[in-house]
């Protein structure tokens, strides 16, 4: 019989990641990848001891061979487990310069994690979120979801590296829900327009009240909406930003 | 003492305002405007009968004094009640033809009441919905929802009247989300992509499964869903379609 | 044997509109459209002098008799002559006021012209562009162009009545090319992003450089340039800004 | 002294790319990449014999060490030259397949060349367009041009590695523009929005009449307009079309 099906969460740090983490872990138990297990080691200890099950994995997602490694030990953790929800929350390093003043690493560092490794993700996991699809007793239609930004619909200046990882992302998260839709996978994109209220932005927007940025719990409640979706409604994007965010 | 703070929905039928009527009914006491009374009468009593308030205005939206006593009547029924959810989900005569073969009454029948029908509600709505930001035990911030279409944001050839008038009503919600956001009114505008499964479209796509379809009830659970974000996560637009749309 | 071809302007004022028919006026007779006659007067006197050929009609475009009159007298003037080119530039009252403060009036200002002028002004100005477009010795594709403006997409607080009207014709101006462009018609729509050099902005932006404002004539040889495409090259779209402008 | 100014095609095969160089090389010297040179000999003598100036460099353009070399080369021919307009007309493997049969390699194919060889060609040219705004004398402002696709704005199913690159490259393009439009460099975009005819496309709709395809001689007096507007008037986008293109 196959293990019970499971949530599968890229890039995992103390924000969004980790919210989305705890809430898919009350239904699903949790693969939690993220390159540094810093990031997931106490969390993991966390939902394992609130009742939850969650297993962390240290995932290059820009690597063709660690993303291989991870999903076999995903598979000898959760035999022939399908995947309810796939979550890709990564994103690489962050280049703000003048373009003149880049290397081509810089240029590339964005499109490598943010979207050469949410197509790696994403083959890895569709044939798991396809199994959870035929499942007839599956709760939800399994739901893979890409978090975008601000910089997904909108390049500013000297944001030329993240700019166009993100939008290629949104690009490939289209094209995915237009092939995979049909097939009962249900696919979103969250445009996060606005700073998510983590340790990394504690100093930012100091003098304004909380809601000026958003919170990270309350991402992963939307996330959670968008998986409850049924078949005849799916959401393939949506924006999200804070009360006082100026747009 | 004022009343309990009501839902509001304007231009209920036999689909999607039915539906989010309902779901808004098991919270909130409603008030259903629309021109004909057989669109609500069963309806209201089936909430009434059900535990839940429901009344009925009849309104033609596109109409200044129309709207007003509308909003009379709510005032004399729910006395100093805030408005916890207001949404607009009425469209005007749908026309469908060649450039040269409409009136200016047919093109601009779509915007009467999509575009002028929501700005009237809007301004009649959006005191009672600062009323309910104020109130400190509110569950929920107010929510003013827009039903828009694919017509929304793509204007087809013979679609000129019905897609000018809902470009239009984007513009608007978009305007006054930025406007009222910060005052932790949260608005939003949900592209219907596709046919609601709804008396009248019953021949639409006989076969195809039912995931060809949107379900109203579920447009009316992903609404109940905005209305549940909190201050720190507005989202100001979303898709849907269901599983089967060619998009 | 019918007249020559002409280009016809709605919309004329001292920028823009002006530019435009200068432009125009070298190659057709042209007919400029204005509600006060002092906005094209002199004009007029300036292209007739010149060796153009201009008449000026004082029309209020939201009004469908008035349109109506218009099109009787350039019938009259320009017996049986097709149109080669077709500019609405007209825009309604401006107004920018939080939405509480709106009447009724105030929002549909914006439309009334924008909108369902630009309509009234199509639906009188495509059959005599279809004539152009059976003309086998027309030099160029017939062409309607619509100014837009930055608020065609972008709708920003307190701009509900301007943008719901932008976007409501930029709407048309698409639906209108999809029906006519298989029939010859070349539609364009510009979103022009920025402020336009004209008497009435003098005072704006006056401690920045020349090219921090649009240059009227700029537009017009856009325009132009638009309207010499050939049939296997319609641009739809085009944006256009100042050097200096932030967006 | 500086020799005259020049212009740089990218990406020339016997349609766009051809049709710009033989356009620009009416004013400018031309110097022409492409990878494999049968794409640009005879091109380069035609230009020569017919009083132009013209140049061909085979240049991968998504490798750093041949797109260094190619601008060494264009400086030892043209030293000191300024550049008038760059225009990056390439496109990687174009790869159409289901996701869960692509290559990690099929997958970054689009990007190495759409977005990361525009990203250095950019880099390598913009200095060269920045000395064209300096100069005085020029005629028009330095103007940098992307060749862009329907893919650009519209990811289809099984297109997601041109359209990750092509939306990757709209984003650079805008990041660009905001960057440099106000040091004097016009960026524009252009969304090539149908087939282009061309000796490949030959057998494609052969049952439509010419106005089903793009003309490539259309697009380059499109893009030479774009090289001709003043420092007042830039278009940042346009689209493409043919008249019998549905969209």
């Amino acid at each position: 019989m196959a293990s019970k099906a499971i949530a599968i969460i890229a890039g995992v740090g103390p924000g969004t990641g980790a919210a989305v983490a705890r809430r898919f872990a009350t239904s699903y138990p949790v693969v939690l990848l993220a390159r540094n297990p810093d990031n997931y080691n106490s969390l993991v200890e966390e939902i394992n001891k609130n009742g939850g099950k969650a297993m962390g994995i240290s995932t290059d997602v820009s690597s063709p061979d660690s993303m291989k490694q991870a999903f076999s030990k995903i598979e000898q953790e959760h035999k022939g487990a399908a995947v309810a929800a796939a979550v890709f929350n990564a994103s690489g390093r962050f280049v703000r310069k003048p373009l003149l003043e880049m290397t081509v690493d810089d240029f590339t560092a964005g499109y490598d994690v943010s979207c050469k490794g949410a197509f790696m993700f994403s083959q890895h996991a569709l044939p798991l979120l396809l199994k959870h699809a035929e499942d007839a007793n599956a709760k939800y239609p399994p739901t893979l979801i890409f978090t975008g930004a601000t910089a997904s619909i909108k390049a500013n200046a000297q944001m030329s590296s993240f700019a166009s990882a993100k939008f290629a992302m949104r690009a490939l998260s289209t094209s995915i829900a237009k092939e995979f839709a049909p097939k009962g996978v249900h696919v979103a994109h969250a445009i996060i327009d606005g700073v998510i209220d983590i340790p990394r932005t504690k100093e930012w927007l100091k003098d304004m009240p909380a809601e000026a940025k958003i919170g990270a719990d309350d991402i992963a409640e939307t996330y959670w909406n968008l998986h409850q979706q049924g078949k005849r409604c799916f959401t393939n994007e949506i924006d999200i930003r804070p009360m006082l965010e100026k747009w």
